[in-house]
């Protein structure tokens, strides 16, 4: 407990946490206040990632490194996860897909892309492991074929095409959940001497004790999941009196707030000439919501959703996802970087942000 | 004769011969049972398949490098071109592409990516030619290109693009036949050094006396032309038994056929070591049927077929090309390999092989 | 002036200019003669490119490397500039869009294939600097993204996406300006040693004086914008005669008319093995107006056209720069060379070209 006081105090970000009740009380006596509730509930999930982040990675330091590993690579996502399953329970699919697609678009390219800007600017050239980009770009170009199938069949053939989308997307959900257990494998045993640098560098935190952790593991996810409730209630109508169109809101303001914990991380790692943390933490968080937690809210919707749901995205969704992992194919093809590098993809994901802020909201 | 009697003996593979006069007499007895027809000219052309090969192989070691490297690659997919060939007498030309772009796409992700993760098993890590791998991959993007365009235009305007696709499908198909010429003008004759190593390993099988390898390669051609009729007359209705639609059938079924006594020389040479071997068969197999067998079949359709044929593809199998050649030129961009390689490239395989066993009929 | 004299006699492509004086002669007798007209002006147009080309160099050896690189890189592409005004201020948006994608494609394409041949049926091997070519490639791919995401807006929403069109247009126009100078700040300045060996082999035509180089400027663009006026208003009725369609004449003819200075100089360099200045002058071409002249003609139809032009491309048109970028990418990600590579791009020019030739008019 004094460890978790401890932290508190040092970290500015977790004095965020002070809106958790704040978010709580709001709700209960002002629930028509959208957005009041919207940026209330942002302003509370931030610092319950940031402890959701560091309990798994706790945990994970007190397992051993291949139970740790797996720990990291199946709960590395959970706020994503848990903000989805809120969305999913309300029968939200639209957003629970605009999540999806943007936290893809925002790990490969904003989160990147900021990295190789924040740490092109005080070292002049940055190198890092070729082998774990490469990795990770080739697992989210799976992800990315396998979510580009459904589009391209249900616009070659709108009738026939459609009524096999769902099965199709049980079967997509099942081998990309495959893939990543083999990825797994992989990276944390069979070759994982291929990826050590990325290891080497991660002991940045204290860890906790472990009771702490896993108690902080399970109190926070339900925070967490609370929040969230409130969050996708409000979220939508909140959008409107900002002027922002809901995809703009699940692509661009639910990936960010979701991602803000493991930036924190991957920017203060690329500053300090770490980069092959900061290309992990990035491209290994959108392997991890495209191969897992997307498939994983396939199925689930079949337990918890009103109706299933698929993986048919809209089509501007699958260029965008596509063009991401292109360019992150591209960029980490030669392992190193400067600043320039990281202004390309900011600049492609601005040209996103731009596209999806004037968008009409019908198009979505 | 003993030469062959030996062989034959050793590769239980050629004990299949025996299918070859059962489907002749089960085609005379019972033509109407197409499911058991279609089973038997399966088992018979796999078997006669390798017999070809291994002919073209041996006429090529004696002729010496030039004329031997020129025959092998026009003759190396000799079985695809006479199952085509069949298939476009019999005006079927939706099977004709379906096969075309089944075996490129069977090629590049399953020969490629089951030799990668076979040798990956029993090596930890393969390094193999870069040079060759990525000339075969520049070449299997042009054709890529080439097969692109009719199907962009044809999307674009439906009426005026339509009346274009005749002329431009020949124009093409000169241009990608003087490509492939030139492609082998520079790794046959003036570049032959930079593909040297795949071409040390190839003396795998003894190779036939003169006498003997012309005379099969004569009579083992026009036996594959006459079991390929029973084929294509019993592939679709057999097609209908088993539930496959028409897609699956020509994408998977014939490629595989097609192409599975190359599969056991790229298999056996990776788990010897000989990954060069392997990528040669093949992305070399997969750009000649895209470079050399489809352009020759569509200028060939002119003088045999019932009307001419296009290179117009239905766009599903368009994408499937573009991200198999995508994926080919990714996988083999850093010239070594392990076991994970190999999976990424199965899995896009079976997201395709899923796609089209679900799709509706009427779509492909 | 004894230096230009000297220059025209030693240059047999300035010989040319003879058809300046011709052309407005030609032009004030017979203004109906379009296909004359057409002729005469493309004659003029190429040596008066080859002037404006050397002019500028001349001013960016004298005012020394971060000026003259600034002048370089705005004033490169003067002549596609000026053509595109002269259309613009006539409201053919047609004909200056297809003169962006025909420059980006015939830059990135044909100029370089052709230098890759030419130099490699030369020298064996050629090897230049990856990183001036990796760096221009990935500004071209952003350009392509910001030409992309308009073009799969208004596909995806006929009605809604429209209206957003013209406002995304100059958003994005902004951007890639800003993309622009930033990479000039990159490569002129913060991290000029990465492109060094191409700036060392440039001081090929010995320098003007700093009066003749401004007075050239200032005379031959005004001379370049006459004969512009010409052209824009002869090409498509001369078109029509020579039976080419419209979209040809821009993606082709206007490209390679408007390239022609540019190309002798990267061919000469290929020539000379000097394959860094090659890839310089075609890519870095390419990204110039596809990062700055196209997005300059957005912002400048606000002044001068008689409606606003946006950055909504046929789709067709899109397809090809994609495909361009991508070629580009895959060639010189090695960072060698041998003829064969020029072959391929020429043939995926080829491929281009002849689908353009082939294309009924109303499609484009």
């Amino acid at each position: 407990m004094i460890a978790l006081l401890k932290e508190i105090r040092h970290n500015p970000l977790l004095w965020l946490l002070v809106f958790v009740p704040v978010v709580f009380a709001a709700e209960h006596m002002k629930p028509e206040a959208h957005t009041l509730l919207f940026v209330l509930s942002v302003l509370a999930i931030v610092p319950l990632a940031a402890l959701l982040s560091h309990a798994t990675e706790s945990v994970a330091a007190k397992t051993g490194d291949a139970v740790g590993g797996l720990l990291n690579a199946t709960l590395g996502n959970l706020t994503e996860l848990v903000i989805a399953l809120a969305a999913l329970r309300a029968g939200e699919y639209m957003l629970v897909k605009a999540t999806i697609a943007g936290a893809i678009v925002t790990n490969t390219l904003f989160m990147l892309g900021a990295s190789f800007l924040l740490g092109g600017l005080k070292h002049h050239v940055q190198e890092y492991n070729k082998a774990g980009a490469r990795f990770q770009a080739g697992l989210l170009f799976l992800a990315t074929v396998a979510l580009l199938i459904p589009s391209t069949i249900s616009q070659a053939d709108s009738a026939g095409g459609a009524a096999m989308i769902p099965k199709l997307s049980v079967g997509l959900s099942v081998l990309l959940i495959v893939a990543y257990g083999l990825g797994m494998l992989f990276s944390l045993k069979t070759h994982r001497e291929f990826f050590a640098s990325a290891e080497g560098g991660e002991a940045a935190e204290a860890p906790w004790p472990m009771g702490l952790s896993l108690a902080m593991l399970g109190g926070v996810t339900v925070l967490v999941a609370l929040v969230s409730e409130v969050f996708v209630a409000s979220v939508q109508k909140a959008a409107e009196t900002f002027g922002m169109t809901p995809a703009f809101v699940g692509f661009i303001v639910v990936a960010l707030v979701g991602a803000a914990a493991e930036m924190t991380s991957a920017f203060s790692a690329a500053r300090k000439n770490k980069l092959d943390l900061s290309v992990g933490i990035a491209l290994g968080s959108a392997a991890q919501i495209a191969l897992f937690v997307a498939p994983v809210l396939v199925l689930l919707s079949y337990a918890i959703g009103p109706t299933p749901m698929d993986l048919l995205f809209w089509p501007g969704a699958v260029v965008m996802m596509l063009i991401a992992t292109i360019t992150a194919t591209l960029v980490t093809n030669s392992g190193r970087s400067a600043w320039f590098v990281g202004v390309l993809e900011l600049m492609v994901y601005l040209i996103f942000a731009m596209t999806l802020y004037m968008l009409p909201p019908r198009v979505q």
